[in-house]
């Protein structure tokens, strides 16, 4: 497989082979595993502070229409409730209160009219949860209702209702002129891909095979819910304690909404109770803030499961495929619009258009392509990078088509992809050429593990089988950066200050085992310090599978600072060359022989008092903007995903019950730093089969 | 006056003099002033955590004695008591419970014996301060009493009662041979100097003057009480919350009493109401966190303002002071024996002894010199660092005798002084030469604003008048290390991590100063990050008048690692060479009128994404450890601080009252980062004159 994570730069083979230590590519049980058993783990579901008021939401109840008037009266008049806050509170503090990591068209509360069902019009503070929720209910508002939209294709057709006045493209997309102040639209984005002559390429086709697909929205409820408790600190002070996998990102939002610098405003997290993309960019954050603001009190807000269905899901889309192949099974060309359903408020989803949109012409290696995207707004609730970042909507809509064009060719579906496969050395349709995705290997592994060349029994009677396999290409979110810092201190123990959020995915103990590994510690001794912005250096977020690869290095070249001075001042105590010093077993060793412990080490730089050392490492890949009328990079993602999967599934003719009874996953992930951690994360709930 | 302070390295008249911002040498009120009113600023006093339970401590009623037996049963039937904690609890986790910064003699519980009146013998836990403090005076404990001894001269002769069997030297005393082990003496620790020939000094004397001098215990009770708050982190955690003056020194200390690595042991503080050394090394963290541990829970252990008497004191000293003068006023030899009450544990006696006491001959420069400290237990309450570790015991005591001796000589007690005087470029007895301490100009400004050569009033009748002076000498605590980082964010706003406890001294604006100094930005724009173990890097302690030099050195390398950072990029960016470039403004600027905020700095190094930029800085002063035979070292401080005082006092004979009418403060405090908060510490409650 390829070697997609390089750490540490040493390759497995090295002269170290002999070395009993190993902590990179060794399988280990997490960290904090006894701590989540005896639940003793922190998360900020769990966080009461003195004085903290808790926040209820009312939501919209209607689609789409203007707000003619709150009444809030029933709702204060409760024992328990200390106020209920509404847009015109929030204008107080926060005079522009649009917010989003792509666009900023989301308000903390909704100003003037509401854009989807469940959008949250005000919030009640009572001291008990179970008054705030009752006064919830209590808060009466009157609307002038709007036609609605529901269907990304109809909102994105003229004549539709319009659900936002203009557009206010952000961050990243500030300086796509062509989208910045457009009127009468609901396209948020259109993101296009041109390589090759497509219509010459239609025309060098034997057949063309055209189909639309849907998907419909879904959202991954995490077992904590979305959480923020935020505090006042000091009158020119606020810290947030959040579920976010985006500490990073809640801060400088956060700054700009209040016009504060960042050094005013305080991110934490603790462990997540899963994430799955629904806990990125700003959720709760800003609300909680300007509430705790406003009445100078700490106020948590949470949420229950159902109101998370109103938050954040994944993206639904519509996926027009048009796909044209030799009889021989050579895909000459194809075609793609598809339109993502983005909800009332942009979040991520212009990107998620954007950067599955790229790919999909899947893991092939077409001449001729032409990808359309379209990120629609509609009065659904708003869409984001949930699980994939819309790889899966794509994945299932070409791969579905394949096994159609291959059973309309008579060609054996995974020859038909293996004749298609994008191999290494290959130009990507983005002009990105490809590397270190083994498309072949993963195809041939599948084979495999399926039996798929073995005669497949299909059944008789009222029972009847099938089986399918499917292959998807996904890149990293790019150009990103991490950067992470690692301590040592007076007695030779060390701890690493990283913002990458453990949510389930075991990064605290992939993090420490890069550390150890370059220090030569065991795992276990290396501390995570968790994200605090007060604290841990900048992250771009936990999210798109790029914590390993980013953070990793970050990490590496954090503990690679550190150890060089660790063994500057063992050169300097030993009297040796620096070259002749290496770390293991928690010291520095010499090749003739000398030892020092880190804590001999740190005594010898600091005399008989203790100290810290600190080294810092960064990481950002280099990245190379699209064109935005070709979508031509040539460095568009620092490494791809390539991943597969099979199945055998039984149907019951008569009642129509299917039992999946095979399920196999073939990731190319390449070096895994914890094996077993990967395997967990590929088959979380899966018993018939192990990740290759 | 002298330049002890130089911070940063160009002299104030240099080629910048036209530039209009300067923060170093600026007067400015504290960052943290309108939180300090508003009372929004974080106290550790305030801390209330979820599931907390009040620690309420049963003290010794006896001096000295065996335990017999301890009753906790009436205690334990409380209504809201959880646990009553004694000596045998704390050995289920801590087999050797006995702390210190200089001795580990301090058990956590009294273990087998007390030692004075006031100590703990048992902690009661309860959901409740009011039922902790019923049920904790309802624990009975048995004793056996033994023969006490309070006074530091019987302590110290033979036949004394023994308050430790043996002696347990730590830390920077593990080294003396001579200690270690010692048994059946009170006397922790003697430390000597010798320089010249003593008794030849006596012999070139016309006359030899002897007095004894004594000094009562002190405590200076903080408005802020000590507290400490634990709570266990994990299964192998814990986090320290206390108002300490020492963060790193808890962590160290009880990661040792644990056996734990430090990295396992999180101690942060807040702002803490006074601290005046009392609040040094451990005082109430030890006895919280094995509470915390043992219950599982957040414990909170908060002394009420007479508990504090009990805990720590400033040392009551004996000093016998011999000095020979000639005829005109010329000292020739002085010898000065010192015994300091310790009290029953030597918490930093020995330290205190050993320090101050190689000052004990003043600021005079004397060829013949023989000192002799004698750190003695008592069965006082053990004493420390309070208010100026040792050094006003000694002044009171040889300048009381410099004012006998000149009446007797019919010398101008100013005279005396000046003649006697150490000066700049002279040796000190320890060996080390002086410099930066400019004994005459503190004398001369003493004089003028004492109007000393004037004729003064000495009032008739009931009403007298009279005046004196006093100067003193004091060395820094030497070698300590104090580290420091700084963080630039992605919208070039940035802050300071720094262990320093600001305390009252308005450190955390004059560690911003020296920041913003180097940075070129406003100092109120610097965000000072509070100590927390996890995040500040080291710092020996907020002590012995050592923050400003040590931290403000290792603040500025920070910021100026930041600022090389900073330029680094922007040259880059700008295409031209560093050595062009300044940071003035908040932004960086080229000699040619280019212009880069900080904000676009980052941008250029972190493209669209923010980032954080960290640079980090230590500062260890070299230092000679003196020769345990003669107390000689050519490096035992790396500054001298030099002060004096004057008063006017009047007296009516009558009635016995005593009226202050003139009080003046003179230091020599080098270059000050911001005068009036120099002032304002020099006089706290004096508005009769300015520092200067």
């Amino acid at each position: 497989m390829a070697d997609t994570i390089v750490v540490p730069e040493a390759p497995v083979a090295d002269a170290d082979a002999g070395r009993a230590l190993r902590e990179v590519g060794r399988s280990m049980p997490r960290l904090e595993s006894t701590a989540k058993v005896d639940g003793s783990v922190e998360y900020i579901h769990n966080l009461r502070l003195p004085g903290m008021l808790y926040g209820r939401i009312h939501r919209s109840s209607i689609a789409h229409g203007r707000i003619v008037r709150i009444d809030a009266s029933a709702a204060l008049a409760c024992d328990g409730v200390h106020a209920v806050i509404t847009a015109d509170d929030v204008a107080t503090i926060v005079p522009n209160p649009y917010y989003g990591p792509a666009f900023h068209d989301q308000p903390i509360l909704a100003l003037g009219k509401v854009r989807h069902v469940g959008e949250p019009v005000a919030v009640v503070l009572a001291t008990d949860p179970h008054v705030a929720e009752e006064a919830a209910d209590l808060v009466s508002v009157e609307y002038e209702p709007f036609d609605a939209v529901f269907d990304e294709v109809a909102a994105a057709a003229p004549g539709a209702p319009i659900i936002h006045d203009e557009l206010k493209p952000a961050g990243m997309f500030t300086d796509l002129e062509h989208v910045a102040g457009r009127r009468g639209t609901n396209v948020a984005l259109d993101a296009r891909l041109r390589t090759g002559d497509i219509e010459k390429g239609f025309a060098q086709a034997d057949q063309v095979f055209e189909h639309t697909f849907r998907t419909g929205k879904v959202i991954h409820a995490t077992f904590e819910p979305m959480v923020s408790v935020a505090e006042p600190a000091g009158p020119g002070g606020l810290t947030i304690h959040t579920a976010s996998q985006s500490p990073s990102f809640v801060r400088s939002e956060i700054a700009r909404l209040l016009g504060w610098p960042e050094n005013r405003v305080r991110v934490r997290t603790a462990f997540l109770g899963g994430g799955f993309g629904a806990k990125l960019y700003i959720k709760l954050e800003a609300m909680a803030a300007v509430c705790a603001l406003l009445v100078r009190k700490p106020v948590r807000i949470a949420l229950t499961m159902d109101e998370q269905f109103y938050t954040i899901t994944k993206h639904g889309a519509t996926v027009l495929i048009r796909t044209g192949v030799t009889n021989d099974g050579r895909i000459t060309a194809r075609q793609v619009e598809t339109y993502w359903n983005g909800g009332a408020y942009a979040d991520i989803g212009p990107r998620v258009t954007q950067k599955s949109g790229f790919t999909a012409a899947g893991p092939y290696d077409i001449e001729h392509v032409a990808l359309d995207n379209y990120a629609v707004y509609t009065n659904d609730p708003p869409a984001g990078a949930l699980r994939g970042f819309g790889i899966s909507q794509l994945v299932w809509a070409y791969e579905r088509q394949a096994d159609i064009i291959a059973r309309a060719l008579g060609i054996d579906p995974l020859e038909f992809r293996r004749r298609n496969a994008l191999r290494n050395g290959r130009k990507h349709a983005t002009g990105t050429v490809v590397y270190g995705m083994e498309v072949e290997a993963v195809l041939d592994r599948l084979a495999e593990k399926m039996e798929w060349h073995r005669p497949f029994d299909r059944g008789s009677g009222t029972i009847r089988r099938g089986r399918g396999i499917a292959i998807g290409v996904k890149a990293c979110v790019s150009p990103t950066t991490s950067t992470a810092a690692v301590h040592v201190y007076g007695d030779g123990s060390c701890a690493v200050h990283t913002s990458t959020v453990d949510m389930g995915q075991a990064s605290d103990t992939t993090l420490a085992q890069i550390a150890a590994e370059v220090l030569g510690l065991p795992t276990p001794d290396v501390r995570i310090v968790h994200p605090d912005t007060d604290v841990t250096p900048y992250d771009m977020a936990t999210l798109g599978s790029r914590s390993t690869f980013h953070m990793g290095n970050a990490v590496r070249r954090a503990a690679e600072d550190v150890r060089a001075q660790l063994l500057r001042i063992a050169a300097g105590a030993l009297g040796v060359d620096m070259g002749d010093l290496e770390c293991r077993d928690g010291a520095v060793l010499s090749r003739a022989g000398a030892k020092l412990t880190f804590r001999e080490v740190m005594l010898a730089r600091f005399a008989m008092q203790a100290g810290t050392i600190v080294g810092v490492g960064s990481y950002t890949p280099s990245y190379t903007k699209p064109d935005p009328r070709t979508g031509y990079s040539p460095n568009i993602t620092p490494f791809w995903m390539l991943g597969g999967a099979g199945a055998e599934v039984e149907v019951d003719c008569e009642t129509g019950r299917v039992t999946v009874t095979k399920l196999v996953n073939v990731a190319d992930v390449g070096r895994a730093i914890n094996p077993a951690s990967v395997e967990r994360q590929l088959c979380p709930a899966c018993s018939i089969c192990r990740a290759s």
